[in-house]
């Protein structure tokens, strides 16, 4: 089987105009690649002589990526699963008084769980890049550009599902509430970046 | 099917020690990803009443977006054929001197074929960049940050796809010809670069 025929599924998804996947979806889909590329290095280092020193961690962090990447790939359908009660929201009637404030209340609700899956998502990359940074110092060099695509993917993806949680607390009333959820998200941002230039600095570093 | 069932099979490919996927099929993936989303928005806007005045365009822009994506996965698939002679070629023996120069030829061609494949990915998705950029402006406002997360992808893969490059020239005996592919890819990250800057910087001005 072509590589190609494995991802083709998911991209002719992607492309169309159905609200699912999009941005959200795509960016979990991403992440679990970043995790998958840790995981490839992970196991070009195990059971190699000269990296014996750091074998039982990183074998941990084997582990550990393998469950940050199935978490991923399971975000991807959970965003998937969150749009639907904000896509019913959003077709409420809202004639009568008493059904704009059903309307809102529901709406305010569904956008708040539309928020959390990107949250999720973001906490979960940052997790990825943690494990990412310890293979790129002490994982096999011969793989140390894989841990830069990693990175680079990782942070692509915490930041893409970023943009999921903004446009949905934009539309949020509770501003006190939307503001918590921005500056959760603004401070995973900003550690993500902090993360990324350390690793990819390092990464370059090594490879030119 | 779920969503996660299409993208698994890649992932689990990637996660493996075998050395294709890797980062450089996995650039490739990643921009198909990102043209797809373009793809996306293109749908979405096409057919609407409020943007009738760009349809034609918008209709182009997605005929485009559909063949770079399309090369993009193909490249996904030639970045593993480009790897193997490169493998064979490290499997050469080099008893001889004979055997060492003929070796030294096998490898410096095998390593320069290799770097061309990322080079063509970086460039593809520099063409699908611009056509995030369109469709970022004049596009359907309701799936902005689907240009957003696009734009981030189609960065992160084309840098992805630089390492690539780069891991290949630095083994080459020629200096002259691996700074010329060096110097290529250097362009080619920063017009990337500046693209992306201006066109995220408009999403989140939209969308924050």
């Amino acid at each position: 089987m072509m590589l190609e025929d494995k991802v083709t599924g998911f991209i002719e998804d992607l492309s169309s105009s159905r609200p699912v996947p999009g941005g959200g979806g795509a960016s979990a889909a991403v992440g679990a690649f970043a995790a998958a590329l840790g995981m490839m290095v992970a196991n070009l280092t195990i059971g190699k002589k000269r990296y014996a020193d750091v074998e039982e961690e990183v074998k941990e962090r084997l582990k550990r990526l393998e469950t940050l990447r199935d978490e991923l790939i399971m975000l991807t359908d959970k965003d998937a699963e969150a749009f639907e009660p904000l896509s019913k929201a959003y077709g409420l009637p809202k004639e009568t008084e008493e059904e704009k404030v059903r309307k809102d209340k529901i709406m305010e609700e569904a956008l708040y769980e539309a928020s959390l899956v990107p949250l999720k998502i973001m906490e979960t990359l940052l997790k990825a890049a943690d494990d990412l940074k310890f293979l790129g110092e002490k994982g096999s060099r011969i793989a140390v550009s894989d841990i830069g695509v990693g990175i680079l993917f990782a942070q692509a993806a915490l930041e893409g599902a970023s943009l999921n949680v903004f446009i949905n607390t934009k539309l949020m009333k509770n501003r006190e509430r939307a503001e918590e959820l921005n500056q959760k998200a603004d401070v995973l941002i900003r550690e993500g970046q902090a993360l990324k230039a350390e690793i990819y600095g390092d990464v370059l570093e090594k490879i030119r």
